[in-house]
């Protein structure tokens, strides 16, 4: 096939817009060696194993699935019974991004409260942690908590652990989903488990994709009674491989040395890098704090259509013009220090019309 | 990681069992060039538009999704509505192998009938397909075939044309679940349209990850009037890949030239082979025609025992000692001729048990 | 409203054409006084526990529920872990008559097995109750059997004993579709729990609607530790109602003294004049034996035209001329001979024609 | 059975604690003779279909249910697509009551905004209608309202066709759950069609149990565009009851007169005689206009336990102390005195700690 696209372009829409990380590619051919049973009996998905306990504890679990959306429903289905709720924010992933997955697959209800910075407390949990016993009213049993947000900030482990154990005190378990827990680990200068079974998760979503896999994320089951029937479940929600050494050889490839580091602490220093140059520029005002690899800005509507002719960016709030910009594992100093040129002269054209939302 | 397994052992246990067939994996590499838009805003997924034209007829749209359960499900759920019911055999994959899938994730009714050669025909069908406005019966709305079938054989187009033109009388659609269609087409020599879009076939699960690929299937709309919201769908069952470039380049690969071909041919001579070896022996009871890729040999117990020291196949009833022998893309003669040796053997050494069932 | 129909006509279509007997109704304006509180923290529903403990042994615990579907799929759920299947007969109310809730709204799986006479045996239930383990599998955990069948027949208590018996060694459950359990208590002259609880079954659908009430069912856990969840899956599942007492008072009224039994004895009493009376003609093909209600006979088209005009029946089977003729609570001996007399002068006046299939 | 409560104790619970209106029984009584087809091909269900013709115009058609949740649903179900989504405030009966019926039975995903006073308002919807034709947010088809809301006040005509005509102008549909229309109706002295039909409403639940009958309430089609498969889908949620001549003969004794109209005006009175005693006490915190028939009020702690001794009511925020009142059709002018006088004297032994909250 020809050379369909400008390789040389780095969009800033979504850490999944970028390809696989060659590492990951060389142990996907690596595995590529013959007649191997199916299905995780192979041995790859053994050796995941061995990771995830060194990565997360001696009682950690993993089982490979192939999206977070269906991470997210088979980690929460095998939390909850039938009757059972979870409490998120209102722009957690698994309310906004799944096309109602959780619920429609599921049959899980969500219940939501707003944070303004995308995490969770103790108080917003309280306002839908009620209710126990009540027939009426769906079973709080489970708090999911993204780490990092999708507001990209970080819950510090302090926090992590307040939640698990206001929790696990009502009789709830802990969920995190964790598509970008590298970037929050990688921002805290933490190991993963520091952030995750030392804080008292239950069940952990793992990132694969957002993080330089060619596809793959892993149910991590933290603490085993915490869930049932997992692999029943996974393959029922459809998230089964039947050649799953190829998903597993990406994760160990990932896990197993520091390859999920190196790739976080990249995509985090470049929207770092972001950050800083779109503060120098003292006119834009930044939503979040610049945690992890996102960068939330409110960009006047003109800017933002001079800056779309080259780059493919989401907007994040329609009504007051924010649009999110997101580096990954293989985004350049020169790929920010464009977009931060760019970004400068349509300011700049744009004099007369600044602070008009998009 | 250092080598895990002797791969030079090729089983018997499914095609699933292969790895990846070399220009898959170079058409994945290939693929990996910078950053391109996710969720198949993409030029190879583009690029598969053409191919499944090219081969499939004009309104051909495919849809890349994650295995064969999930383009079942989807497929089966953009054709039918909530209250709608699905005819198949018992033999079906959408019945014995999905735990439960199309009925857990997608509410669907499956309306089974017992083929004994694993083919639906019209007088099967006919024993469902009835009940018609009646609200207590689940509506049959979709007719299932599977091509090739689960036990190894393959319907002729003027088989599923007869099957077609029923359903399509009774105002139902036809699904094909074609996880092993290229086995079908190798099978009968002719193009994969013949097979489907040409016999009236309205949505087609296409097969890629039996056929040589890492991951990766396609639900193919041949008739737009047959489905509703398919993109939908897909995202909601948990069967959307962000880097979907990764998927559709793969099946590119199989289905734009003659990948396809070359590696059904491979894997159904193969079978064929084994067949005639086995036929050679002149002891053994073969349960069906063996026309994909897939040999039903019923064996004594003591003989089973001895061939799975080495190699992997599945029980296929275990009332009456039948195993499945199923071969890959990847089965060369000698791996065929060594397990015919080695069965020669076993049964020699069993002569005084010979025709216990296992 | 003036009379809007011909009240002297009783239909042989369904025990549910009949009204409310007048105890039931006399027991729901008795159950009319002011306010109690609902959902089931009422007197009556406390009345209906020492009822169901009276009947059905003394862990028995009732959940009174809205109908038949209701009552299995509430039942079926709480069985069931997600990836569970119930194993059945094709004829099972729950797989033919019940537009998939089961498997839309329980999201079951039904592994079916075809009965000729309505019963499973251990021969049956072993054809489907396998692949314990296996996650491909939709995993049998509960058998499910009509007592009386669909087909008018009955199980003894002896073959219940022996399907719970089977069901428990493999670590199975045991659900009784007892929509007309009355009804088979009745033929054998027995008391209910010699039929349930006695023989081992763990859940009951007990039935009340087709033998004399307004609507009403119940749920009744014969073994607690069978079940989990039920009262929120009543709730989510619909099937909660809020002025809980009129169902309760009315499942008082019939199984608290003998009306139950009355009731069913006289439906009995009319199926079998019914059966007496087709027998004696000689001329017709009977296709079950007729042990609880209902009479299934082959009748020639042109006599089923005739008796259409006066009486509402079921064809039961199209292909073959079978209507099945149902007997209820009020049917009286002058209503079967009436029919029976129409009968035979149809049948004399399909001379010529008789023994072609409706 | 002998008396099993006080029936001069009329609680303040719910209008679901009263019975059976004597007109209604009679009714049931009167629809109880002898045998007539069930499932609804009855006399007392084609009657209902004048009755809702009359009272919501020439489209209007009945489909009766068994209970809120179920009518919620399955009009929901008929309005939607699989991917589609429910717009409706954070106390919506469907959000809050119903155990996750909409999302587990239903596969919908409620979109929830924040109404301090129960109300939708356009600016309310849009903060939720939006994403059109983005895979992954569940897409917005339905805004539902609640008339009378469930925190006790009534939309204007007006206020309701602003919401049908932002909907309809967004090609979504609108769905009233009127469990209170009648309520609502009674207060603005307008007839059900002024509120409903006339302003666009494309599908209603039009209550029942609620203003006085045993059970049953009906899904009601206003425009037969808006939906598909209602009989279908009423079936498949369980909601189909086999004798529903006694349904349809309840709704038709509630609103082929002015039944529902004495019942509800009843309510609200005594709810505004309650208010006004409340009002005139001057030193309570009432925390909405009382529109229909529920007060909410901030109650001392030690009065509500006072008042518990010998009335049942519902706390409505533990958090603030604010319970719910709710006079139903039997209460009597003199059960609200009573209450008041206890209110009166608890209050005033309360005089230290008056204030606090429960």
């Amino acid at each position: 096939m020809t050379q369909p696209h400008a390789p040389a372009v780095r969009h800033f829409a979504s850490d999944n817009y970028a390809g696989v990380h060659p590492e990951v590619l060389a142990a996907v051919a690596e595995a590529n060696v013959g007649h191997v049973p199916a299905y995780g009996d192979d041995p790859w998905t053994a050796r995941l194993q061995d990771v995830v306990r060194a990565q997360l504890g001696e009682h950690a679990v993993a089982y490979p699935v192939l999206n977070g959306t269906g991470a997210n429903v088979v980690a929460l289905q095998a939390m909850l019974p039938r009757w059972g709720a979870v409490v998120c924010t209102e722009a957690a992933h698994i309310h906004t991004d799944e096309n109602g997955a959780p619920e429609r697959v599921g049959g899980l209800k969500l219940l939501t409260v707003p944070a303004p910075d995308g995490r969770l407390t103790p108080e917003l949990v309280a306002r839908q942690a009620w209710g126990f016993g009540d027939v009426h009213r769906a079973q709080p049993g489970v708090v999911s908590l993204t780490q990092a947000t999708e507001l990209g900030t970080v819950y510090t482990p302090q926090a992590v652990r307040e939640l698990c154990d206001q929790a696990h005190a009502l009789g709830m378990r802990v969920h995190m989903d964790g598509a970008r827990l590298a970037n929050a680990a990688a921002h805290l200068g933490l190991p993963l488990r520091a952030l995750t079974t030392d804080c008292g998760v239950d069940v952990l979503s793992l990132g694969g994709t957002k993080n330089g896999l060619l596809l793959g994320e892993a149910v991590v089951v933290l603490d085993p009674e915490a869930v049932t029937g997992v692999e029943y479940l996974r393959k029922s929600d459809m998230q089964l491989t039947s050649k799953m050494r190829f998903v597993s050889a990406q994760l160990v490839a990932l896990y197993e040395g520091d390859l999920w580091l190196r790739s976080a602490q990249r995509a985090n220093a470049m929207a770092a890098r972001l950050r800083a140059g779109i503060d120098a520029l003292g006119v834009l005002e930044v939503a979040q704090p610049t945690e992890a690899n996102a960068v939330f800005v409110r960009l006047p509507a003109p800017v933002v259509e001079v800056l779309r002719r080259r780059w493919r960016f989401y907007d994040w709030d329609a009504t007051d013009g924010t649009v999110r910009l997101m580096c990954a594992f293989d985004t350049t100093p020169q790929d920010v220090d464009e977009l931060l040129d760019a970004l400068r002269h349509a300011l700049a054209d744009d004099d007369g019309t600044r602070g008009t939302p998009a």
